[in-house]
């Protein structure tokens, strides 16, 4: 097989051993004479799976004792109503409106008629940056955030200080660094770019968040709920979390979040080398000091959008796929998530610096 | 390999060749260089396994155009939600409450404080059976049935007729008889029994159904938005929708939803014949008209746990798995859904009848 090198956005590439690992144990599970995915949640074979997942994720991200892991569904699409469903409790919540994620969030709060405030905005500037010195008061029901923006190759460098309940929306560098817990109340994720297929939502929260929630929200969207039943409250998705607890052992037998960093930064620099030495070939979207080292958005000189589909013409003929930006700024744009190899950004390093000068 | 005879009652059996072919394509889908979970849920490599399973699920259980196909998250236990959320109008709603899955629905209702009546339950009689003449009225916001109960063994031989749109929660018995859908105007299932892993949910709606729901339901939980977005609003469960295609391919190839039915049908009465046959040394659940095709629950004479836990052994022993009963009735269950073999219901009835002869 000749494995292509996969720049999509998500759901992204899974490491090969994990693939492998799967493959080999799909029809049956270690000898048990069933798929992992035929087995009940409530049978040892799936509890241990489940179990090693939540323990691995609390080992390898360092999560405190008081806060709860919940492994749900619906996507980070779900989460934006559970936060204010779980968390409002009727005064003010901000926002910092870095992306389409960000609005998509403040959307939903809207929908439901919460009190809040926008705080910080880079729209003005096709979010090209994540405003500095954001600041949220103190007195707030909850401040929120996007730590990596997927479309426009904006992250946080650091999370902003507020007494307030601090909600971060990681779905797309979750796993990728470690986080300052001190900082964080509330972090979810959907699974679909550094930790699975899509289909599985991780949320950690701080256990005393959990009472927040009204009478009238559905029991599926109570975060207590699934808290309280070590997200068994009813059948989880039960492959999806078997394939997040082998990316897990990936990332510890990797050397665990901060050797994966390391690695996120060597193959972030290779590309951001490229495009800042190409003379002014390439150009990237994101401002230097709001890079992302998970989507590396950049376009040909001044957006020549022949030029760029020929790059990602001649890139999907080498086997590199998913590189065409999204439709709002247009270019390239390579997601480069843990499972991304150094071999793979070589590669198209490799290429853009032979595109650049035949078509210079 | 030994593949075990699993009879849990889901996540449950899946077919051996469905199996296989997710094994053979997991980590190379048709020879693209990547894996189906890790391709883009706007790729044509998924796009085509998306209409696929939607276009497979339309032409088999034939269902009619002014109905969408919806493929969502959350399982039956969010849809007890969104079926309030989206359906009432300030109304009625009426339930049937014929066990466990009723129970819950019905609890959903009331926490979102819906004005609804229970007009016939089976409770009194540890819901042995579906309750005769079933009448709800015609002006209500809609009426709410379980099609088929999991821990019971109990299921609907065909639907009340009624002019309020009916509600099947159908997620025991999707996909195992053909449905009169002149009866039904939603159908909901969680997939982890006849129709794939878990973390797929399918919602079957009448179209003039889509634009009840109020403008303060969250965006994820309005139908209307999965059907304006072909089901792909935010990233569904890709690989889950995968494994739901090939099972609609392996129905298709058995000869349809009538051929499996028609096996269901013998499975079942082989089964049933060994408990009625066997002079009170098994005594079933449910009363026999009301006996479901997919799950067969039964005890040893008086419920003679002791008895009933060795069998248990025997058979896991003999690799017949997952046939512990609920907690609530005790005993045993054997489902028997569209994948479980005629091969593997002759097996234990085989067991049973040797059981009986040397425990009498």
């Amino acid at each position: 097989m000749s494995r292509a090198f996969n720049f999509g956005a998500g759901p992204a590439a899974i490491p090969l051993e994990v693939l492998e690992e799967a493959q080999k144990n799909l029809v049956d599970f270690n000898g048990e004479g069933l798929s992992i995915m035929e087995a009940s949640h409530r049978s040892k074979m799936y509890d241990d799976v489940h179990t090693e997942a939540l323990s691995l994720m609390r080992e390898l991200y360092e999560i405190p004792e008081d806060y709860d892991i919940l492994l749900l569904q619906g996507g980070a699409s779900l989460q934006f109503a559970m936060v204010p469903l779980n968390l409002s409790l009727g005064g003010k919540a901000a926002y910092a409106d870095t992306g389409s994620w960000s609005s998509k969030a403040i959307k939903e709060a809207k929908i439901q008629n919460i009190d809040f405030d926008i705080v910080a905005s880079s729209k003005e500037s096709s979010h090209n940056h994540i405003p500095e010195n954001i600041t949220f008061a103190d007195d707030l029901d909850y401040a929120y955030i996007t730590s990596n923006n997927t479309i426009y190759g904006t992250q946080y460098k650091s999370f902003p200080s507020t007494k307030s309940p601090l909600v971060v929306d990681a779905s797309s560098d979750i796993f990728s660094y470690p986080v300052d817990w001190s900082k964080v109340d509330l972090m979810f994720a959907g699974a679909q770019k550094n930790a699975g297929p899509s289909g599985v939502t991780i949320v950690i929260i701080k256990k005393e968040l959990l009472n927040r929630a009204d009478e009238s929200v559905p029991s599926m969207l109570k975060y207590k709920t699934h808290a309280d039943n070590n997200s068994l409250y009813n059948t989880p998705p039960t492959f999806g979390i078997y394939m997040l607890s082998l990316i897990l052992k990936w990332i510890k037998n990797s050397g665990g979040i901060k050797a994966i960093q390391k690695a996120n930064e060597a193959k972030a620099t290779l590309l951001y080398d490229a495009i800042d030495n190409s003379n002014g070939f390439y150009v990237g979207h994101a401002q230097k000091d709001s890079r992302s080292l998970m989507n590396v958005s950049f376009n040909i000189r001044d957006k020549d959008a022949d030029l760029e589909a020929k790059l990602i013409k001649e890139a999907t003929e080498a086997k590199m796929i998913g590189l065409k930006g999204h439709r709002s700024i247009g270019g390239l744009r390579a997601s480069i998530y843990n499972a991304m190899t150094l071999e793979g950004v070589q590669a198209l390093v490799d290429l853009m610096n032979k595109f650049a000068d035949e078509n210079r």
